[in-house]
């Protein structure tokens, strides 16, 4: 193993490398969208901390949520955006390379 | 997808899901020890941050520090304890239970 730095660990998103975040993202990678009920279930997260964690990525425009109500009742539809699809792409390549930090090269 | 919870995000080990701290898990469990030095290169921290990610790592009982002076220079070996790497085997299967939240089982 070199002795360089294999990787920037300061550059692994902060944001999306949070667990609940991560968990978002990858369930949201894999619907066109959902909403919040279906999220809140999946990820097994109260209300108000995956409200938290939606408006974080909703303020950096990984993910969009659209509120409307549906027979008087209020719903909010959560879907991925590209750049969310990137930035988790990103964060999984960075992941992998951690993880071979400890295997030899080839 | 099921609308049940698929894993408890909320077990995610915090301590070894740090980005830094999880470079040092991949690099020891690669080796059967090393040194510090050689580990503040490949990873790319200062000395201050990897001696605190280190201290972490050694009171929850996941790495060992043994110093020495080696030709009147002091050295410090790091090694993963079984301990470690059954925490980071836990931590890579839930992260990929995580990366697979959005894809249809089976």
């Amino acid at each position: 193993m070199a002795a360089e730095p294999q990787l920037d660990l300061g550059a692994i998103d902060r944001l999306v490398h949070e667990p609940a975040r991560m968990g978002i993202l990858s369930v949201l990678d894999g619907v066109a969208e959902t909403d919040f009920l279906f999220l809140q279930r999946v990820l097994g997260l109260t209300k108000g901390n995956l409200s938290a964690h939606l408006a974080k990525l909703e303020a950096a425009g990984l993910v969009t949520a659209r509120k409307a109500f549906v027979r008087n009742v209020p719903q909010t539809t959560l879907a991925i955006t590209p750049a969310g699809r990137e930035a988790r792409v990103r964060h999984w390549a960075q992941l992998e390379r951690v993880r071979d930090l400890g295997r030899p090269p080839g």
